[in-house]
């Protein structure tokens, strides 16, 4: 049983900009030459975060919307001091997942037909980090 | 330190089932030997997931009204091709939980008095999968 | 490879108390003697549950508020022998995350700048328990 550790960065260009970052995690999986075991997956940050979505535009601008009715951005925030998209982009993070573990088999990441690792810029463009944690043999 | 991996399936009846698969899962630990470590739950699907809840149907209920109140179906959704049901569902399991982690020890999943793991169907009766890792000693 | 098990217990004083118990958590780290791996936390409530978070009251504040807005205590729940509040507090706690998962290096917990351990409390004053796993080396 092995543990390898390492950093992946994302640029991110916009709010809601949702990154497919499945071949750049796959890409840690093949240098970490584990085979079995489970991937760990951690934003470092409250206003970025991680979801296991089909890479589908029209599901993202549904989950724009859903947040723009729960959290409008009109509506005046207590955490206000960098603004209603910053206020609101620390609650979804915590709505959706900062986190992800996910299983390796045979050298890949086990994941259904549609599903795809997506990084959600909540905020605005920032340079992001996700640490990567894989655990096995 | 070990890894065992398997699969469990669960036929889901309707939109909104909440099935119990406590059991199921004990079971994967009993066959895994595995004492102390830490159970993965993946739910192979973006409409579908898991929570940890009392299993109880009135609470289950609530959810269901509160996915109506803030994704209502009558609403038009720009992933409309398998209509409103499909489309909410997805953004109801990355608001819930496609993954669960659990503790194990002394062979035994470690939960509260009153949680269980429960699966919950988000889109229509289907023939779904939850990939299994168990890792420990 | 080894594996660290224990409990950490957490008065809460009210609803909607938010607790940093990041040195808490730190402390069962240095405990464990494992410098690099991963740490899990699971909350064994469903009342209760933990989120990465900027230690700020205003956040804490606007999360309040999200939940009165989609929650509203003053609605009928099915799930009501205990009241709203209770009946509430089951579905935030899905909403938000019963476990976290995260990273160690170098015998610390890693964390972004502004990354905390927070435990909620959404019901009412208690003794609530967190189960901790350490698995590295």
């Amino acid at each position: 049983m092995r543990i390898y550790q390492s950093e992946i960065r994302i640029k991110t260009k916009k709010s809601y900009d949702f990154i497919d970052i499945t071949e750049k995690v796959e890409n840690e999986v093949r240098k970490s030459k584990i085979d079995n075991g489970i991937i760990f997956l951690n934003s470092l940050h409250n206003t970025a975060c991680m979801i296991i979505q089909e890479n589908d535009e029209t599901i993202f601008e549904d989950m724009k919307k859903l947040f723009d009715r729960i959290l409008p951005l009109n509506e005046k925030y207590n955490h206000s001091y960098e603004g209603s998209l910053n206020a609101t982009a620390h609650l979804k993070s915590n709505l959706l997942s900062q986190s992800l573990t996910l299983p390796i088999k045979n050298g890949k990441i086990v994941l259904g037909t549609w599903q795809r690792i997506i990084f959600v810029e909540l905020f605005e463009p920032r340079e992001r980090e996700v640490f990567i944690t894989i655990m096995g043999e």
